[in-house]
């Protein structure tokens, strides 16, 4: 049986004792993390959340300890007093080093099996046991240091967020399920049988009613939900820093959240991030860089061929700028020398992203080496590689197609490159840039109609009211995205205010009046009573601690993560409940999960 | 439609805009308040969330705006630009009174239909009207006010467990649905058709899960969920402030939960409260107060008669006593008055705590005044007067019963009593305590067993781990409440982090292996391996708002609540699904809601 703490106490955390206790006396706790018996002298490391402790324990400091010493075990829980010393053979590679620990009294505050996993740095298990375990994998060292990160982000963007005068408000999580909620989590409600609630996607339309409430600027670290094939880095239950503001334009929530992304790196990692961040536009960031998060690290940009080949007899070329598509181009700078083989690779990988093929210059020393030979002119060729600004050595890759294939293959060719060739070497670690300016709506080819690329409630810009009536497919949104390394760290926009606009956007998405007022009813009945001018931002908390503890997978940031089927092999979440239950809900189980 | 900002941003606050600011041009946004047209001049009052502004419109300013004016109506959205001028009738009653802004310009940025419920203090509407509406009922300065305040109260709560070095730990909110779990909310699951997720009554389990996780102190602001009949003061959703710590026992977690209490009150509301609280163990609390959640405001305590009563004939006293049960009294000052029709009152509400009747002593001046008189010697009656510290003028009320009927019952009717007899004037107005030493299980007659008081996990304390063999009821637990003024406000205990002792626990608890690990068995696995000591405690933040905001109703401190069945008038939650999602849950509606 475990021993009891009694009236001991912790006096010092074990990972934090270095020579300045030389002398003293301490109590640290923690775990077993390895224990050497050298006959006479028994050593023991401990861990707590802090580091590692080496211990001694010898007969003649108190026989009862190091008798009790001898049964220790990896990941027993102990309590050790004893006398700092300086210790012999010294260890630089850690703070606690320098000393060890003369013990004067042990207690075995609880035993431990042996474990199923290593307690240790970069622990390489299979995941699903990791997760299983997941209270012995979070006691690794670079665990405990992630959830410190997390709890430190945390208060940073708290007290930012006060200091500028915002209200945390916690918004619902049983909500009302929207007619296309194919995504939402369903929970079936007792009072009302047969009818549910649904589990937020986002607080969207709750923080536009606290606008409309007069609560000025509202934020909220909110739990979010999405019912849906989780793809690498999804999760069912993610975390969002949610921000909402009234009387404000985009300006305002650009220079508020710049400050905010600034304070937290400042905060947590000690990194300067330089202000304001680039910015482009929606079209700059396409044209320049196939995407709409580009990562702006490196550089490598996309140049525009379209009109030095637009008299060119190549059928691709001529196509492509027939059905008003374009050719561009991005250079490897040193790929002249790439063999047929990589280039044939290349070529595969543009295909996933519906490219019909990628052509290629390689400017080798004896001369032009590529495919188009036969069908560019010298004058084409030069005009080409001067646009491209390739030199000897480089190699221009091209595509032409729907300017929609163009972004998107050469923009994920570029990643690729910079990826295979290792362009990201000695770059900026944190490079962010605003994306603005985004096109309000998107032609959904299927369904022959707009759907809003941001959400229905997306302002437009001013100067594009005009196009509503006339194209609205070129009209922008006053909506922005903040881009970090080429990943989308948050977004939002200004949100419509005017009734009458918002009748407008619905019909343009095709929603009649009785769809809009099943779908955003209450929103749409608060705007009746002078909603005030709002917009905001909502950033995923996950992968902002993804980027300040440096990991690319969600699963480290969150405690306890599900696994890729929304599963949970530590607690077997979810599971079979009582058939009781169910008929007091008014359900029935019509298919049973295969066990 | 709704004019743009444009360019103009607001520059203060209309609510704070005060002497200090005559003869400067302001520019402040917010709704219309009032409005009084006296032809040449236009009245408007301008509500934003730190208060009132009076606007003049004159024509002689400015023509458009003076126009503009006289279609403003209540609740429409302003932006008003001006200049501070000194004002000639004053308002005493607000700080903006001294002052009035004379319009340059006006922008109706958004029109208001009239709006259904008055936007004012105090608002004496039906509440399913004020929840319909309830992004207008939030506009009411007292209900921006109470979200101020719980707002403060969050980073107030926040930095001061970061201070003590806490982490903020998310757990799940998709989790295991237990055996037990009537009061689980469960969400079906789309990967496993048939099975279900549920939604967390408390973090407990993941709390208890990071100690072993060795991360020592993690506290989280946490949405907690319950499906429930929905008594007074009940939401299916509400927030728990939840603490945990290792390596520490029960003085460490009132140390630091009291002083948690301080800060806030001294934060939000610049309160002192004095430490450390008053201590009462559960024993004591119900002999002196009949409740284990005593309100020390008022004394009015409890007095044990049995001993001067066990001779008597009388054959209430006589059955309670052999029964086991007690004989005891409560003086209320000035009672002697009381008529029969109040008297005969209170025997009809201490019966529905089960007392069977309720005795009283009158002490009048002419004499006394009981129906005990044939029942009781005039030298028993001495003895209760004095136990009772009763004096002329005074009333004694009795209850003989089974203990547990008589606390309740006198603990019920102290408190029917101060409020009736407005006892709590001029007393303090934040009186903290702790109970202690709360019995460990409790009887369930009807299952004729054991079932633990906090839960399952709670440690006895050592120097009653004999009576688990010999006297199980007898045993004290390390479990604790916070009480203020007579509520609870949080609760917690030290945990068992030993595997034999937890076993012997769930032996009484008449749990079978099997059970107990079918229903913590994801606990029990990971306490094999060196679980630390640990405790914590939860908060209910909600209660916690409602005592810093002054209000006893739990839906003035939740900004969307549910009402009494769980429904939501604005949102329409919860509503019917459509049939494909429920087929891809794998799920069947049987019952239908009554439209």
């Amino acid at each position: 049986m475990g021993e009891m703490l009694g009236q001991l106490r912790r006096t010092h955390m074990a990972g934090l004792v270095d020579e300045k206790f030389i002398g003293q006396e301490v109590i640290v706790t923690g775990w077993v993390a390895k224990r050497r018996n050298l006959g006479s002298l028994i050593f023991c490391d401990v861990r707590d959340t802090e580091g590692i402790l080496q211990v001694v324990f010898r007969e003649e400091d108190s026989r009862e300890a190091y008798e009790k010493a001898d049964r220790l075990r990896n990941e027993f829980c102990i309590l050790v007093r004893g006398t700092v010393a300086k210790r012999e053979s010294v260890n630089d590679s850690i703070p606690t080093g320098q000393v060890e620990l003369i013990a004067k009294e042990l207690k075995i505050l609880s035993e431990s099996e042996t474990p199923p996993i290593y307690i240790k740095e970069n622990l390489d298990a299979a995941e699903n046991v990791r997760l299983k375990y997941r209270y012995l994998d979070l006691r690794r060292p670079d665990m405990q240091r992630i959830f410190k990160i997390r709890s430190k982000a945390y208060i940073s963007i708290r007290n930012f967020m006060d200091g500028e005068g915002f209200l945390e408000v916690e918004t619902p999580i049983l909500n009302k399920s929207t007619p296309e909620g194919a995504r939402d989590y369903l929970v079936p409600s007792r009072n009302y049988p047969g009818s549910f609630y649904a589990l937020p996607q986002s607080p969207q339309i709750f923080k536009q009613l606290l606008m409309v409430s007069g609560f000025d600027k509202y934020f909220q670290i909110a739990k979010c939900f999405r019912d849906e094939d989780l793809r690498a880095n999804r999760q069912p239950e993610f975390t969002q820093i949610d921000i909402e503001m009234s009387f404000i334009g985009v300006e305002d929530i650009i220079d508020l959240n710049e400050r905010l992304v600034q304070r937290v790196f400042k905060e947590v990692l000690d990194k300067d991030i330089a202000l304001p961040f680039e910015r482009l536009t929606y079209k700059e960031a396409m044209e320049r860089f196939g995407s709409d998060k580009p990562d702006l690290r490196f550089g490598m940009e996309l140049k525009n061929l379209t009109d030095l080949v637009e008299n060119s007899d190549f059928a691709v070329f001529k196509n492509a700028i027939e059905q008003k598509g374009s050719v561009r181009a991005i250079t490897l700078s040193g790929g002249a020398s790439m063999g047929r083989k990589d280039i044939d690779r290349l070529g595969e990988f543009v295909k996933t992203y519906r490219a019909k093929g990628l052509a290629y210059i390689q400017l080798k020393e004896e001369g032009i080496k590529s495919p188009l030979s036969k069908f560019l002119s010298e004058e084409e060729f030069n005009a080409i590689i001067e646009r491209s600004e390739a030199r000897t050595g480089d190699v221009i890759f091209i595509v032409a197609d729907k300017n929609e294939v163009v972004f998107q293959s050469l923009g994920a060719l570029r990643l690729e490159l910079a990826k295979k060739y290792n362009l990201l070497e000695g770059t900026e670690e944190f490079k962010f840039a605003w994306v603005t300016e985004f096109p309000l709506l998107e032609r959904d080819e299927e369904a022959g109609r707009f759907v809003a690329l941001h959400h229905p409630f997306t302002s437009p810009m001013e100067e594009d009211l005009h196009l509503l009536d006339t194209d609205p497919g070129a009209a922008r949104a006053k909506a922005y995205d903040m881009v970090l390394n080429g990943e989308e760290l948050g977004g939002g926009s200004i949100r419509i205010h005017d009734s009458k606009l918002q009748e407008k956007m619905f019909t343009l998405l095709g929603f009649s009046k009785e769809e809009a007022w099943e779908r955003f009813g209450f929103l749409l009945e608060a705007f009746k009573y002078g909603p005030p001018p709002h917009g905001g931002l909502a950033f995923g908390m996950d992968r902002l601690v993804m980027f300040l503890a440096g990991t690319d997978n969600i699963k480290d940031v969150i405690a306890f993560p599900k696994n890729q089927n929304a599963y949970d092999p530590m607690s077997e979440a979810p599971n079979t409940v009582d058939p009781i239950q169910l008929k007091e809900l008014g359900i029935d189980v019509v298919k049973k999960t295969e066990e």
